[in-house]
């Protein structure tokens, strides 16, 4: 009831499949390397340098892709129908790959801070454009750096997915966030950045336009949340300004973690507005880095309830005390 | 917004602990074995044959300890109060093990019916008696094997958590489960059992009592739910032979899997109405059986959507055509 499930059946045929071992991460060059944009599918974006060199040759600075493996493809009609009682959609959607680097090697904390800003640059450009598909109800990035579901790509790059339904994650978000503008008139991300700037304890970086703190209900240890300073529901709509400035905080924020959790899986998820809510007064886009570190605690995880063995003020602590 | 998350500081004092490697599964005895008894807190309960043996000593067939490492602390006031913006509470709850066994090897599969029909009646027992509580929200049953949250013990046993607030599957559950019922006036539940039994396809194992199906937006491959076929929020309201066809059912069904997974690991969560909730015309008790098992779907999980790369029918094929 209320989950939407995406059924995937072209990578297993037997139980057996299932049980396939996970590869290990691949050495370059590999398909999303300079020199080897032949092996992807005609790129859908790119920055490139110089006097305006051909699409899907080299001299690209980042490069948008479509995903080879698609959870979901962009052809076709929605076609939502009833299935008894259940609901059944075709599998509509877009599924992005954000090249971060024309290098194998490399990762958001060792980008110079312009490439950094090309990337975030790109993923704006990218949803701009897939805003236009009135089919699409939500977009996010997903940033996965050496995590399992990330795969074995270890080629820097980021995923955006465009999807006809609402990720549960944001779903939930936009209720609770409705629920406390019905009640106080005020977005409760402006007030949680108020209160979180007045208190101090958790932030991790600021600058003129973006914050970076602990939440004080993170679910992971050294979770790290980045919001814009002015109330914003669409990151797309953000400023050149505004981009520079996240790229140069999420640069710091990358650059602690890594020293201190000594280069850590994470996961960076990009929450923007979903359509219908781009002007939203409760709605404030953020940013989300979860490092994947610490015990897990058995049952009470398994449970469903978030186990943090970190409290957000010792985290932000840590964060603060070493070098940008 | 709208989360609660548990801070356990006793386990992590820096940040490289959050490093640990986890500990390979212990072989025995262990203190869950029979003859260990004085190695765990004082029991709560037990199952013991003959003529009534003392407590904490052997004898017993099943038998439930306190946690030694709880997420969650019996003791105490609740002593919820703002925290600016945020809502704190004390870490009030109920944490408890259920030993399935006197032997330290063996599974839910290779127990004997009996002892099987023991352990469920111990979880209705020990809820029964933790109801009484009137701190305590929500209960759970969750029976991790071979989990990664799961933890190192392999004596077999289940966890029972009492907490003041919803984990949030059951909240949302929940919220859905109203919202069905404020527009139909039926139970959603009954009515999906009503149109899996019409229908077959997905349908594992039933007997008098329940059933055990493959749900239809499954959200890992070979899910397995197992519902009472009458309506009940609660499942420790359930009779003797209710509770005798849940072991068999249940027994039927982890036979199944591992013969068709080669001995998966899994979760199994027993959900029951909340307080407040008992006799709720909504709510309906269930078990969910989640395997640990197939590929990552990368991005796309991680962007919390469900990806499940096996048809809920072809798993019930899968299941039903292996002997029980």
């Amino acid at each position: 009831m209320g989950r939407w499930v995406i059924v995937q059946t072209e990578r297993v045929r037997r139980p057996a499949d299932l049980h396939g071992p996970a590869a290990a991460a691949s050495a370059g060059p590999c398909a999303f390397c300079a020199g080897e944009e032949h092996q992807t599918p005609p790129e859908l974006f790119a920055f490139r340098s110089g006097p305006e060199p051909e699409p899907n040759g080299p001299g690209w600075r980042v490069r948008v892709v479509p995903s080879r493996f698609p959870a979901l493809r962009v052809e076709g009609e929605l076609g939502r129908r009833g299935h008894g009682l259940y609901d059944v959609t075709n599998g509509i959607g877009a599924h992005e790959v954000v090249v971060e680097s024309p290098e194998h090697d490399g990762t958001l904390a060792s980008l110079p801070v312009s490439a950094l800003e090309d990337v975030i640059a790109a993923w704006r450009e990218r949803i701009v454009d897939l805003r236009r598909d009135a089919r699409f109800r939500s977009i996010l990035m997903v940033r996965s750096y050496r995590t399992a579901a990330g795969g074995v790509r270890a080629h820097p790059h980021s995923v955006l997915l465009a999807t006809p339904m609402l990720p549960p994650a944001v779903g939930e978000e936009l209720t609770q966030a409705r629920a406390y503008y019905d009640y106080r008139e005020r977005c409760p991300f402006c007030d949680v950045l108020y209160q979180e700037l007045a208190d101090g304890t958790r932030i991790v970086a600021a600058s003129d336009h973006v914050v970076a703190f602990a939440p004080f209900a993170g679910r992971l240890p050294f979770e790290v949340w980045l919001l814009p300073r002015r109330h914003a529901a669409t990151f797309e709509r953000s400023t050149d300004a505004v981009v520079r400035d996240v790229a140069r905080v999420l640069r710091i924020v990358v650059r602690k973690l890594e020293r201190v959790l000594a280069d850590p899986p994470f996961t960076l998820v990009l929450h923007t507005a979903p359509a219908g809510e781009t002007d939203s007064p409760y709605y404030h886009w953020h940013l989300e880095l979860q490092p994947a570190v610490g015990p897990a605690a058995g049952s009470v995880d398994e449970a469903g309830f978030h186990v943090n063995v970190m409290p957000p003020e010792d985290a932000a602590r840590y964060l603060r005390d070493v070098p940008d």
